[in-house]
């Protein structure tokens, strides 16, 4: 299938125009850290030294996954369907924070295994009634996979003219099992380093959920390029969020990365376009164990490090106030020219 | 003279009340990390499971401090006032980020060595036109130390009634050098580790900036109570800051604690009421080398880590929507039981 082509942000004459910009500011050079690259990186995507946010959104996708059969997650796989339906009542984390942070929140159904019928609010855009077993047989067909892809592409491309900044997240009871497997065939990253207790297991069961991906991965050890791992051990919101992210980096947007699973999607869009990486701000640093060894392989520095280990995209909704200032700063202060304010004169 | 006594907020009944409301929201246990923590201390600052945040401000303190004679800055004096008339056309860091967030910036000359005349949105309340050289003579008097601290706490009641959350910034060439003879002396920290670039000194200037710190405590080897210290080391927007955060905490204000400078009159204000650190969120994690010490010897985990090193209080109005989403989680998500979502059940 035709993937989008995302091309590398750099800019030289572009740079330096926005280095100098930044530097103008009436304030010590570099004295705002992270908010002087971010608003760098911005006025790169964007293509101008005046970057500006428009329409910040989330798109949460939601999928089931077969491999819960083998026990790899603390809570039922009916919380699921159970949390989408929270989503759409509006009372889960991230509508609380979406809501604070003037975020438009959309709802996917990538492949929940629960029949919600037609909804107010919920993007249908079901693949099938959750993964299969990745144990034994491949999550989902390649066709499957394909699909899963393509409506990522469409949703994004129907928010294009609107939206210049979008986040990402995701619901799936064990879908930190799948992304843990993703990531280690996909980064190269030794699977002890990348199972973490997901919503809460005990050491034990993390023990377990290790030897669930050894033995799986054993299974297919065949399966190595990025969109046959992704089929074989993803999930539909995984598989979907990869296609949306794509199609968001084409269409020169900010990607707002979220934690674990959101980092996992982003790797296979990145072994298929590594110059997504350009378009992403990392919005924090995951306590599931795996996030810091796959942001370091990425060479990801992550904005926020708070302890979250909640997915749905609440990284994301949490760090748009940050990229928002990081703009704000660049288009908004006044110059040492402007506000009339000696520039430095080193004592010594 | 009689300063505000700050009680403990430890309360073990109503500690356990918050624990119990922020584990049924429709999270795992513990996943929203630092936030778990501050919806706690907001709690227990309100004396409530419902924290809410009203009327949240910054006030910004603004002096010139005699050891700029020394040379001590990359910056000349100056630029204390023309950041004041930045601070009030709109065009510093503070205002964008204040704006962007929604906070009332209060901008206070404590002390600075210009004569502004009656200007609408400044605050005057010069105690003096910058301090005197701290290199051979105490910045200032007992009664300008005292006046400062007295107007720190009457401003703030002013504003007691509207507002339960409360920013504090500066501004000041110099006062890094003041705030670093500060910690030295109050948090026995070796002055090599206090001492940093500032505004951005030459490795060699902050050798020199080291070595003009270290006569002046030699000068002043007596010196060693809280308040003597502030008098003989600190300038008239710290010892107003330390004043404005003895009374904020006082009216059970939750303070939110900026980068070096403001750490440094808080370390005035702990020393004087230790009880004050339960009231004060640690807003970010300095680049000025020297606060990361600091910080430690509060036992204090700052929310941001930005690289900032810019003050005003830009890391309070920056880590504000973080604080705001604590509280709207505790306040606006659902509950397992209010959501009909299932519990968790450890697979193994």
């Amino acid at each position: 299938m035709d993937l989008p082509y995302v091309p590398p942000t750099r800019d030289a004459a572009l740079s330096q125009a926005l280095a100098a910009a930044i530097d103008n500011k009436t304030k010590p050079r570099g004295s705002l850290g992270m908010l002087e690259t971010l608003a760098q990186q911005a006025g790169l995507i964007q293509k101008t030294i005046s970057p500006r946010l428009q329409g910040a959104s989330m798109l949460v996708f939601a999928g089931d996954h077969g491999v819960v059969d083998e026990g790899v997650s603390a809570y039922p796989q009916s919380v699921t369907w159970q949390m989408v339906e929270n989503f759409l009542a509006g009372g889960a984390a991230i509508n609380v924070f979406a809501r604070q942070n003037g975020m438009a929140l959309h709802i996917v159904d990538a492949g929940v295994n629960h029949d919600f019928g037609k909804r107010d609010g919920l993007i249908s855009r079901k693949v099938g009634p959750g993964t299969r077993n990745f144990s034994n047989t491949p999550a989902m067909t390649a066709s499957e996979c394909d699909m899963a892809l393509r409506h990522g592409m469409a949703l994004v491309n129907d928010l294009a003219t609107k939206v210049n900044v979008l986040g990402f997240g995701e619901m799936g009871i064990g879908n930190t099992t799948a992304a843990a497997a993703i990531i280690h065939k996909l980064a190269d990253t030794p699977i002890a380093d990348c199972v973490g207790a997901g919503t809460g297991l005990s050491p034990d069961a993390v023990l377990h959920k290790g030897r669930v991906i050894e033995m799986a991965v054993a299974h297919h050890a065949h399966v190595s390029e990025p969109l046959d791992v992704l089929a074989t051990f993803g999930g539909f919101e995984i598989a979907m969020m990869a296609g949306a992210m794509l199609k968001a980096a084409e269409q020169r947007m900010i990607l707002l990365i979220d934690g674990f699973i959101v980092t996992s999607a982003l790797l296979v869009a990145a072994r298929l376009q590594p110059s997504i990486s350009d378009y992403c701000v990392f919005c924090h640093c995951s306590d599931e164990h795996g996030h810091r060894h796959v942001l370091e392989k990425l060479d990801a520095t992550p904005l926020l490090q708070l302890d979250l280990r909640l997915g749905e995209g609440t990284g994301c909704a949490l760090a748009l106030p940050i990229v928002q200032a990081a703009v704000n700063f660049l288009c908004e202060m006044a110059t040492f020219d402007s506000a009339q304010v000696s520039v430095k004169s080193e004592p010594l």
